[in-house]
């Protein structure tokens, strides 16, 4: 579990596509390169990463690339949750073979009001097939988004069958009183709220860091509240952040992130997504990169890498 | 368009699995030549199929198999809507090169609040990667599982768009209101109302039959109310379906359907589900068998074909 073991900033990495709409592997390397230097790890498949706009092929193929273009595999979080249990078998076993630091997994997200009883066997039926010593898996939760959460009678359950590989979740649901209760409930247990202006209240109660969809924009400054030694720096850490997560939080998150990556990596196709999203209107880019541009934000280093 | 001349009944066929919670071919074949010969089309992988439980590879070879059974494909409908773009586009064509009636696509079902622009770039993208004269497309409208409802104004711009190709729609969404706003909108829409309970009312108004979950129990008494003649016999009808169409609905649908059939087909494993779904209960199980019973149901031919 060395990979978990001090507070740290998983990027869910937006995903950018070329003009055919294919993932653009070239872009998206050079972009992991980048947030891994400014002292990220990479949670790919995520939410933000439009994960579930990929065919399961097109994440294998992902993982693959990511892995052979020299990025040490203690740095990634794959998504492998899937609506299909074979497929959620397949990636999580391939990210575990990868020497993945551990995997995010969603539930199935199609059905609601699935039952406790049904969610466990999901997820046991996963961690069985895969059967790996080394698999660690955080749950998901984003009610919002799955319209199925994870409750704390399901984590209870899953860590008592699986103590060593059910280690942590990931809490989207941006309702603190719930990250809050996970803390204190479930000592140990990685909880990473899904914002990094929740740092300076998770952190004393022991989060595990942070998964966060601005990480994409601010990952040393996010990897600085981490870092940080004395309450003070700590919370001047974490203002500098929150002003610009919230200045973001409220839009239409994917598109919104990927016009700004497009801007500071001087590269216009990074704005693409796949539908059903559609891509920021040109004034409502110009409006955020000039707020952006008033709060002295900056990606320091990400047009050199993306041009080469 | 000849598949959809006359009113019809399509069945959202159930996916039996074998006890490694693999697709039951066998069975699956069976069932779906009991079907047809009952007098209902296949809306393979359907909500009530487990289809989004179910790997693409795996409904690729579902279809293959269900082709090669000597099934007309003029009775196949085949759900192939996915939140992933390739996903949709792979099952669509393959679909379609199998000379299928028609395939019923889903929206991509993850993010929410998408909007009319992104998904008409969606079932856009699908209709001309497939490219095909023959592609017929029928949309699926069932908000309180995908999330995301089909407006009329998007019906409008992909009628517009495609007269030929998108022809009808399955309204899931149980409120009749919309039902008859769509019939009385889009004359020559092929509209499909979720329950056979519905279709007094709707079938005057134009409906084009019906694709109900219940299908898979009372194929051939839902065919009677579409052949029907004089508007008495059709009343004594849809009073007859519509009694074990209310006794099942507001139960567990997938797990007490799957009960059913094992009960009436003499094969136990016929209740197995695949998580996040649970199996329903034997008591619960026995409750609904009696019920059923005590309404003079039966399933004629079923058990003998399953057993071949």
């Amino acid at each position: 579990m060395s990979a978990f073991a001090v507070p740290r900033v998983f990027t869910p990495v937006l995903t950018p596509f070329n003009a055919e709409l294919a993932v653009d592997i070239p872009q998206l390397l050079a972009f992991c390169r980048w947030l891994v230097g400014q002292g990220a790890g990479l949670a790919l498949f995520g939410t933000n990463s439009e994960a579930n706009s990929l065919s399961l092929a097109e994440r294998r193929a992902v993982l693959d690339h990511v892995c052979a273009a020299d990025i040490d595999p203690a740095h990634l979080l794959p998504g492998t949750g899937a609506c299909a249990l074979p497929d959620a078998i397949e990636l999580t076993r391939h990210a575990a073979r990868a020497g993945c630091a551990g995997v995010l997994m969603l539930p199935p997200f199609y059905y609601r009001n699935v039952s406790d009883d049904g969610l466990f066997a999901y997820y046991s039926e996963v961690i069985e097939a895969v059967g790996s010593n080394d698999l660690r898996v955080l749950l998901y939760h984003i009610p919002q988004l799955s319209g199925v959460p994870i409750s704390f009678a399901l984590i209870e359950r899953l860590r008592a069958a699986y103590p060593h590989t059910v280690v942590g979740i990931k809490d989207s649901s941006g309702d603190w009183s719930n990250t809050a209760e996970l803390l204190a409930r479930f000592p140990g247990f990685k909880v990473f709220p899904a914002s990094e202006a929740l740092l300076g209240l998770a952190l004393p109660l022991g989060a595990a860091g942070c998964i966060s969809a601005t990480a994409n924009l601010q990952p040393a400054a996010i990897a600085s509240v981490l870092a940080a030694t004395t309450l003070e720096t700590r919370s001047a850490c974490v203002e500098r952040v929150s002003t610009l997560r919230l200045a973001v939080q409220s839009l239409p998150m994917i598109p919104a992130l990927k016009a700004v990556v497009a801007h500071y990596a001087g590269q216009a196709g990074w704005a693409r997504v796949r539908p059903p999203l559609v891509p920021y209107r040109a004034p409502e880019a110009h409006a955020l990169l000039t707020q952006l541009d008033a709060l002295g934000f900056a990606m320091p280093g990400l047009a050199q890498m993306a041009a080469r």
